[in-house]
């Protein structure tokens, strides 16, 4: 608290990332970071971008990272937005297309980065709870009240379910006033990407980021496709906020990790095989676990609170996200799809826990 | 237009940097960019994080960095914040700390980002006129009705002209009601810098970058040093906006750009030593140029138009920055110091096109 504070400040209640924890030789299952290392292509790039050529500022429209993902998902660059990760991007977009009277409608169960933004910006949002088994139900949006916008994730997190693509559609048919906007941080583990459907609805916007399926946590690069005026309004409120958002060396490693289609693709198969593996054996262990197109699973155990489980695995040296709030979520762990190596770690964690 | 904007996008005028040529082999002066590398020491750390690492997510409070910066300052690191380049951090200084009812003061020849970041985020600001010498004068300052804060560059850009650190004592002993930001991003090139006053004013924020003086443009890093109160302010703010705003070569790059003080002190050296030779060259054609304490100079020739002059420097494949307003500063050049041949070539340029 302080008399030097904008009002805003006292009213915001920041968003917690999930522990970056220091010590080295923990099984890091809680921030779904990607467990195989990124291209080395992309490493490749960086490290001919490393010398002098630093000393000058990047592109400030980063225009061949631009190119590069609209190259992947056949676009134009002028559909194509990038941010310093996809976090960036996000707040660009409740800013810049979200900020209207009617409100924002969101899941109550979701990225819990949304209502924050919202507060930010002084935003108004309704959330539109999911149904009973943990499903975004298009109808409910369709019947709210005017809106000012639809934001989700698809697949959503933490439960890691995924809306099919017709559904999105059907969405996206029934709500034309306001931007609806796809947040697809872990759709190449599984979903139906919407950005085939950005050329045929003008108020969709997709987000994607490179720190899942790419495997660049760690370099910060995020992005968004949409119409042109939509990306024309993120492109105004970003150079009303920071003309060069991205670095030299996260444009250059971005190109080559949307380059890289076979590093990419292998890297989603691996995780994809693992989930299903982690998940068979969580279910042998007496857990629900939610269908998952994401990279980590989402599960509880009838007989066990999810709070002791996860301070349980943490004994064990093994770092898994519980969230104690919405109450109907707190059995849940929420646990990142690893390495083959590291699934066996927690799963052996787990039987130690278990049989408590 | 579209009405799928936020208002707020209609009412913006963003921010326009200086071209980043795409063309080869010109003689670049007009973004204030270091003309001499990087240390090699960030080039080294840089290369040391360019692994698998990469698939993490960074230090989200990125603490080696700040406490990097703290030990340079003296200072201690929760009296530093850091973001994605000193312009990110100044965006998140106007909506932390410089949204009030009052206006927020700032010269009416100064950094132009600044009533750009007002307009995003709505907040009032009254502009206070250069003297006749183009020098800012503190009574004015504080003879103005009450402020929501005062944000001034020291040395100020584009004039370079610095104000002494008494004068800037005297502006904190007589506005202790509201945050004064001094932004320093040409401080290391012959200004004094009021980082040694953040322990006396807990209204002082100041505002450094590590794309001038530390030849790094490229890497986005800048940083706040002030009181831990105005430090939280802007924690929670960035915390609301973006978790992760510093990628991992980024972080590693820039605590070796702190670490290494003797290639920072040899840099400033030098540019200083050509700033001179250039001023006095310039002189010698009829120039008036201001007194310089920044990695630029300002001049203007009372026989030339200064667009006329920029376009014809252009030509002669010399870059210098010209702004058309406001109108008072529309005969002059901001040139950047380059090296020594670049400041020969700008010379022997200049010479062809003032023959004319």
């Amino acid at each position: 608290m302080s008399r030097y504070w904008s009002d805003i400040v006292h009213q915001l209640t920041p968003y917690v990332p999930g522990e970056q924890p220091k010590i080295a030789g923990l099984v890091k299952l809680n921030t779904n970071e990607c467990p195989y290392p990124p291209s080395p292509r992309v490493l490749q790039a960086i490290a001919e971008q490393t010398g002098e050529a630093l000393r000058l500022y990047p592109d400030p429209q980063a225009t061949a990272l631009r190119e590069a993902i609209a190259r992947h998902h056949g676009l134009k660059a002028e559909q194509v937005f990038v941010g310093n990760g996809s976090d960036e991007v996000l707040a660009h977009v409740f800013m810049a297309l979200l900020r209207h009277e009617a409100p924002l409608l969101h899941p109550d169960i979701s990225y819990s980065f949304y209502p924050v933004y919202a507060r930010l910006y002084g935003i108004t949002t309704r959330e539109i709870p999911l149904d009973e088994q943990f499903a975004i139900r298009v109808d409910d949006y369709l019947a709210a009240p005017a809106n000012g916008g639809i934001i989700f994730p698809n697949p959503n997190a933490p439960t890691g379910m995924a809306l099919p693509l017709s559904e999105v559609r059907r969405l996206l048919q029934g709500n034309r006033e306001s931007v609806v906007v796809v947040d697809e941080a872990y759709v190449d583990f599984g979903a139906e990407s919407a950005a085939r459907l950005v050329d045929e609805f003008p108020q969709l916007l997709v987000v994607h980021t490179l720190s899942k399926s790419r495997a660049l946590a760690g370099l910060r690069v995020g992005y968004a496709l949409g119409h042109p005026d939509l990306i024309e309004a993120l492109v105004r409120v970003k150079d009303s906020f920071n003309s060069y958002p991205l670095d030299r060396l996260a444009i250059a490693g971005g190109v080559a990790a949307m380059d890289d289609v076979a590093w990419f693709e292998d890297t989603c198969r691996r995780t994809i095989a693992t989930r299903e593996r982690m998940a068979a054996a969580l279910r042998d262990r007496g857990f629900e676990v939610l269908p998952s197109a994401a990279n980590f699973v989402f599960a509880r155990h009838p007989g066990h609170d999810g709070a002791e489980l996860a301070a349980g695995l943490r004994e064990q040296r093994v770092l898994v996200r519980h969230f104690r709030r919405p109450e109907r979520i707190a059995a849940f762990l929420r646990i990142s799809v690893g390495t083959e190596e590291q699934t066996d770690a927690l799963l052996a964690a787990l039987d130690t826990v278990l049989a408590r």
